[in-house]
């Protein structure tokens, strides 16, 4: 999968893609923010699970053997002073010696083990985005890094979602359990069709929005810090690793 | 319990005080050793589980309300250049505006969560500190910081020990499950009489050394630094958080 990416081969979103495999999102910092930028994410670790993180110059992560995070992702975005300038394949021509590379948790893992327990993930059924808002709840900031919490919403029926929190539970480094469920306002999202990031799924009858820590909040986080350079994936394009799903559950 | 602390009423061990609440093991370093200290954590979760991290010269821990870390342990250890100098009972005049603090989750937690289970809890039993041992085993290493893996051991029954892989497994932030159990050779100790820190504890016909993740690591990779000044709490004598155990479970 890395090498069809790395090759040019494939440059579309990574969802369902080399099932069974932890993919990452992933933050690029220089070194002076990222002590600043870790501790963020330590303090906010159900929507910013650290994964790996890379020394300062390094871009061959300890848990994706041969990788190569710079022509590795599919599509990467270019944030000069917390703007977006650009999207693009590949970044080793931006990536220096002081570059601190993050690999964080994805949602796609619990998705996984949902369906397999009969859990239904509407997003993968009806071929969309996940959707993704902007909460009212601040996290903890750490140093100049700040974000409000961005969370991921599945509906589902009220006993579907008492199993989705038992097995959402065991994969504590990929979001672990919902942070909410039921009551969107009570988080601060007005409308349920209009996600901030991906798109708008059907909600059925019975059925109770349910959220997860999600990690859009680490790109808002990054972004936060108005660096001259912050390298993130594109939304959907992650890091796809060489750590199993099932490894990384608590149990 | 910290203001008997604070008061100098109280300069002994904190095991089984303030029942019911998080403890912690205290490191605090430049702001320069923060990032690869913080990182060696994050590499390490099981041994060195991060509870809060202050901002540099911040005293004030988020996890405990009016606590002040520069006087609020019963005694500190001060090291110069990775050589233990003096334990001292308050580091207010060694604290500096680059100070940044660490408190790291400790076995109390889950000690107490055993012993209602029925699950025996020997150094408990005669009133003995925890045994602990220098493994063979290398963390994963951090910049400069480095350090083999220091385990505490109970020993107990077969069956014993399957539950309390299944109660442990819930104190995720204080080591979370056993690392090993049985063949002490397998982890490089060879004689279980003589612990590298702590005191030996009988054992009995039928039992087996089951082995948690020790907090000490985070002691042995601080000092790993050579840091003109780190200091970090006596064993034993840890720092009282308002945090619940029952909070800090996983479920």
């Amino acid at each position: 999968m890395r090498q069809e990416i790395r090759g040019g081969r494939w440059n579309g979103p990574t969802s369902g893609a080399a099932s069974g495999y932890v993919q990452a999102n992933l933050v690029m910092l220089p070194k002076d923010r990222a002590f600043d930028f870790l501790l963020f994410c330590t303090r906010n670790h159900k929507p910013c699970p650290v994964l790996d993180v890379l020394e300062p110059g390094n871009y061959s992560p300890g848990i994706a053997e041969g990788a190569d995070v710079r022509t590795d992702l599919p599509k990467y975005r270019i944030y000069r002073k917390g703007v977006l300038e650009k999207e693009v394949e590949e970044v080793s021509g931006l990536f220096q010696e002081d570059t601190v590379t993050f690999l964080l948790g994805c949602s796609f893992s619990f998705e996984k083990a949902l369906l397999a327990a009969g859990v239904p993930v509407r997003n993968i059924e009806e071929g969309k985005n996940v959707s993704m808002y902007i909460t009212n709840r601040e996290c903890r900031s750490a140093g100049e890094v700040s974000s409000k919490l961005v969370v991921s919403m599945r509906p589902m029926l009220p006993e579907q979602a008492v199993r989705a929190v038992q097995i959402t539970t065991r994969f504590h480094v990929t979001h672990g359990a919902p942070i909410h469920m039921g009551s969107p306002e009570a988080i601060g999202i007005d409308d349920l069709e209009n996600p901030d990031f991906g798109e708008p799924v059907t909600i059925r009858q019975g059925e109770i929005p349910v959220f997860w820590a999600c990690g859009v909040t680490s790109t808002l986080a990054a972004i936060s810090i108005k660096s001259p350079l912050v390298i993130t994936h594109a939304p959907g394009h992650m890091f796809v690793s060489d750590l199993l799903d099932e490894e990384m559950a608590i149990f």
